[in-house]
Protein backbone atom coordinates (compact mmCIF):
# COMPACT_ATOMS: atom_id res chain seq x y z
CA UNK A 1 0.00 0.00 0.00
CA UNK A 2 0.86 3.67 -0.81
CA UNK A 3 1.21 5.91 1.59
CA UNK A 4 0.05 9.25 0.55
CA UNK A 5 2.50 11.70 2.77
CA UNK A 6 1.50 15.50 3.35
CA UNK A 7 3.68 18.43 4.34
CA UNK A 8 2.19 21.86 5.33
CA UNK A 9 2.92 23.53 2.57
CA UNK A 10 0.92 20.38 0.14
CA UNK A 11 -2.17 21.94 -1.65
CA UNK A 12 -5.13 20.35 -0.21
CA UNK A 13 -6.75 19.76 -3.51
CA UNK A 14 -4.08 17.69 -5.80
CA UNK A 15 -3.87 15.41 -2.06
CA UNK A 16 -7.58 15.20 -2.45
CA UNK A 17 -6.89 14.07 -5.76
CA UNK A 18 -4.71 11.33 -5.35
CA UNK A 19 -6.63 10.61 -2.24
CA UNK A 20 -10.27 10.09 -4.51
CA UNK A 21 -7.92 8.05 -7.25
CA UNK A 22 -6.84 5.58 -4.52
CA UNK A 23 -10.23 4.93 -3.02
CA UNK A 24 -11.80 4.86 -6.68
CA UNK A 25 -9.14 2.22 -7.45
CA UNK A 26 -8.27 0.01 -3.95
CA UNK A 27 -11.24 1.32 -1.62
CA UNK A 28 -8.71 2.40 0.90
CA UNK A 29 -5.93 4.80 1.22
CA UNK A 30 -3.33 5.62 3.94
CA UNK A 31 -2.48 9.61 4.28
CA UNK A 32 0.17 10.44 6.95
CA UNK A 33 0.99 13.64 8.12
CA UNK A 34 3.77 15.25 11.10
CA UNK A 35 2.84 18.54 12.65
CA UNK A 36 0.34 20.89 12.73
CA UNK A 37 0.85 22.58 9.32
CA UNK A 38 0.57 19.03 7.68
CA UNK A 39 -2.40 17.62 9.62
CA UNK A 40 -4.25 19.91 8.80
CA UNK A 41 -3.73 20.45 4.99
CA UNK A 42 -4.51 15.96 5.24
CA UNK A 43 -7.80 16.98 6.91
CA UNK A 44 -8.77 19.52 4.62
CA UNK A 45 -7.56 17.17 1.68
CA UNK A 46 -10.21 14.40 3.08
CA UNK A 47 -12.63 16.93 3.38
CA UNK A 48 -12.46 17.40 -0.07
CA UNK A 49 -11.86 14.29 -1.07
CA UNK A 50 -15.42 12.98 0.17
CA UNK A 51 -16.53 16.25 -2.09
CA UNK A 52 -14.95 14.46 -5.39
CA UNK A 53 -16.43 10.94 -4.17
CA UNK A 54 -19.73 11.65 -3.41
CA UNK A 55 -20.35 12.60 -7.01
CA UNK A 56 -19.25 9.11 -7.93
CA UNK A 57 -22.28 7.54 -4.70
CA UNK A 58 -18.92 7.27 -2.70
CA UNK A 59 -19.20 7.72 0.59
CA UNK A 60 -15.87 7.88 3.14
CA UNK A 61 -14.81 7.74 6.54
CA UNK A 62 -11.64 8.24 8.20
CA UNK A 63 -9.74 6.86 11.15
CA UNK A 64 -6.67 8.89 12.74
CA UNK A 65 -4.11 7.00 14.63
CA UNK A 66 -0.78 7.85 16.04
CA UNK A 67 2.70 6.25 14.14
CA UNK A 68 6.17 6.00 15.11
CA UNK A 69 8.33 6.77 12.06
CA UNK A 70 11.89 7.52 11.28
CA UNK A 71 12.75 10.71 9.53
CA UNK A 72 16.75 10.67 9.36
CA UNK A 73 17.97 9.28 12.33
CA UNK A 74 15.17 10.44 14.33
CA UNK A 75 11.73 9.52 15.56
CA UNK A 76 8.83 11.55 14.73
CA UNK A 77 5.34 11.01 15.55
CA UNK A 78 3.42 11.20 12.49
CA UNK A 79 -1.04 10.98 12.44
CA UNK A 80 -1.80 8.51 10.32
CA UNK A 81 -5.21 8.95 8.63
CA UNK A 82 -6.72 5.32 7.22
CA UNK A 83 -9.19 6.31 4.53
CA UNK A 84 -11.69 3.97 3.82
CA UNK A 85 -15.57 3.71 1.60
CA UNK A 86 -18.45 3.93 4.49
CA UNK B 1 -26.18 18.59 19.72
CA UNK B 2 -23.79 19.93 21.15
CA UNK B 3 -20.68 20.88 19.45
CA UNK B 4 -16.63 20.25 21.06
CA UNK B 5 -14.98 23.02 20.31
CA UNK B 6 -11.16 22.62 19.68
CA UNK B 7 -8.57 25.40 20.19
CA UNK B 8 -4.85 24.97 19.44
CA UNK B 9 -3.88 25.40 23.29
CA UNK B 10 -6.97 22.78 23.95
CA UNK B 11 -4.98 19.79 25.29
CA UNK B 12 -5.92 16.60 23.30
CA UNK B 13 -6.55 14.29 26.41
CA UNK B 14 -8.86 16.01 27.78
CA UNK B 15 -11.22 16.86 24.47
CA UNK B 16 -10.54 12.97 23.85
CA UNK B 17 -12.20 12.21 27.25
CA UNK B 18 -14.75 14.39 26.01
CA UNK B 19 -15.18 12.79 22.95
CA UNK B 20 -15.58 9.33 24.39
CA UNK B 21 -17.92 10.22 27.07
CA UNK B 22 -20.25 11.67 24.66
CA UNK B 23 -19.89 8.84 22.05
CA UNK B 24 -20.75 6.32 25.18
CA UNK B 25 -23.95 8.00 25.28
CA UNK B 26 -25.34 9.27 22.32
CA UNK B 27 -22.62 7.24 19.60
CA UNK B 28 -22.31 10.54 17.79
CA UNK B 29 -19.82 13.58 18.40
CA UNK B 30 -19.65 16.72 17.02
CA UNK B 31 -15.84 18.38 16.82
CA UNK B 32 -15.18 21.55 15.78
CA UNK B 33 -11.62 23.38 15.14
CA UNK B 34 -10.67 26.48 13.17
CA UNK B 35 -7.09 26.92 12.32
CA UNK B 36 -4.16 24.40 11.97
CA UNK B 37 -3.14 24.29 15.74
CA UNK B 38 -6.58 23.48 16.34
CA UNK B 39 -7.49 21.41 13.66
CA UNK B 40 -4.19 19.17 15.05
CA UNK B 41 -5.30 19.14 18.59
CA UNK B 42 -8.95 18.01 17.39
CA UNK B 43 -6.90 14.91 15.14
CA UNK B 44 -4.99 14.14 18.39
CA UNK B 45 -8.36 13.61 20.38
CA UNK B 46 -9.72 11.36 18.17
CA UNK B 47 -7.31 9.44 17.58
CA UNK B 48 -6.51 9.16 21.92
CA UNK B 49 -10.52 8.57 21.78
CA UNK B 50 -10.71 5.70 19.30
CA UNK B 51 -7.96 4.01 22.21
CA UNK B 52 -10.18 5.17 24.93
CA UNK B 53 -13.38 3.31 23.86
CA UNK B 54 -11.39 0.32 22.25
CA UNK B 55 -11.31 -0.93 25.64
CA UNK B 56 -15.04 -0.63 25.63
CA UNK B 57 -14.87 -2.80 22.50
CA UNK B 58 -16.41 0.56 20.88
CA UNK B 59 -14.65 1.36 17.56
CA UNK B 60 -14.91 5.01 15.52
CA UNK B 61 -15.16 6.71 12.11
CA UNK B 62 -14.94 10.17 12.02
CA UNK B 63 -15.89 12.42 8.42
CA UNK B 64 -14.25 15.73 7.99
CA UNK B 65 -16.09 18.87 6.30
CA UNK B 66 -15.93 22.19 5.64
CA UNK B 67 -18.21 24.67 7.91
CA UNK B 68 -18.75 28.47 8.03
CA UNK B 69 -18.84 30.08 11.12
CA UNK B 70 -19.46 33.41 12.67
CA UNK B 71 -16.58 34.82 15.34
CA UNK B 72 -17.57 38.05 16.32
CA UNK B 73 -19.37 39.56 12.87
CA UNK B 74 -16.60 37.49 10.91
CA UNK B 75 -17.02 34.51 9.04
CA UNK B 76 -14.38 32.25 9.50
CA UNK B 77 -13.90 28.19 8.12
CA UNK B 78 -14.18 25.64 10.85
CA UNK B 79 -13.22 21.99 9.90
CA UNK B 80 -16.01 20.03 11.35
CA UNK B 81 -15.23 16.44 12.51
CA UNK B 82 -17.99 14.27 12.61
CA UNK B 83 -17.50 10.89 15.08
CA UNK B 84 -19.57 8.44 15.29
CA UNK B 85 -19.71 4.51 16.36
CA UNK B 86 -17.87 2.25 13.26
Amino acid sequence: MEILKVAAKSRSTSVAGAIAGVIRESGHAEVQAIGAGAVNQAVKAVAIARGYLEEDGIEIVCVPSFVEVMIGSQERTAIKLVVTKA
